[in-house]
């Protein structure tokens, strides 16, 4: 399939988690558009059981949607890292879970119309207690959740964060074959 | 939970398909921090099968990861459209389908933590041939899927997107159970 081409780029804005341009393209038709690009550094999200073997899922207050949302712990691979490692911190920070086997089972674009966001989903499993201190300015619970409940959870409409529905509804299919 | 209280909002950007706004928040532990939101419409996903039974799935390029990607047809819901409606029209122009049939089987915000952006999925049945103009700006493919290939495609990696992924996913379980 044919590409678009880039004819112009202009950054609006630079940010703490995100960056804002507007690229003039071509497209193959040889009509002339603009495409707004939301630029996000790679991420990763974390599907875990405890030792009881529930999900170790958080509560996250999410001011753009004005919501505290059940999700699988996630977060941004920082400078130096690589995504493996943000795993293991971001699961020890969010859920205080050390994982001993961890493995990537998906890996996908949030919103590919006008965000490069990348997220790296990770199986975790073997995990032991050992805490790390949270983010300052994240307000996170952990709100284990019984694997059984899940389809219950996902009927009600309990789970609403995109990733962490791929993340349960994989897991279910998986569970269930 | 507690949330984060909005004390200053400030519009940086009023584009076509996104606005960007910066709003000054106190956390409730109450320290002061930034919070970056992109506005972004409502919008539909449509998981439906042809009467052969293969899942209408499209490629389309995205420009803002490089890639042409295999998605369910999805859309912005427009001014003046209710989301079933946005849905039939979507699922026609992209795939020429008109579903007799359509139920909403998940909501999810795709990426909360900048995003407001909100996607309903519907589940499309009894689908019959009934195409409408594509829009002039979308370059899109129909690339039908065998329900029997949607596992192999998965752990292949063929499928990058977060709302493809929730909903074949949550199809695959449905289908198993």
């Amino acid at each position: 399939m044919d590409g678009e081409r880039k004819i112009s780029s202009n950054t609006l804005y630079r940010g703490r988690i995100i960056n804002l341009k507007v690229d003039s393209v071509i497209l193959p038709s040889g009509q002339k558009t603009t495409r707004e690009v939301v630029e996000h550094a790679p991420a990763i999200a974390v599907l875990a059981t405890d030792p009881g073997g529930r999900i170790l899922l958080v509560r996250q207050n999410r001011y753009p949607v004005g919501e505290a949302l059940l999700e699988v712990p996630a977060g941004l691979v920082e400078p130096g890292e690589n995504a493996r490692e943000t795993a293991v911190r971001e699961l020890r920070e969010e859920t205080g879970y050390l994982p001993r086997h961890m493995e990537e089972v998906l890996r996908f674009y949030t919103s590919p119309g006008f965000s490069t966001e990348l997220i790296i989903l990770f199986l975790a499993t073997d995990c032991e207690y050992a805490p790390l201190k949270q983010d300052f300015d994240e307000n996170i619970e952990l709100e284990p959740v019984d694997a059984g409940s899940v389809p219950e959870y996902l009927s009600k409409g309990l789970v609403r964060d995109a990733k962490t529905l791929a993340a349960l509804c994989w897991y279910l299919y998986h569970k269930t074959v």
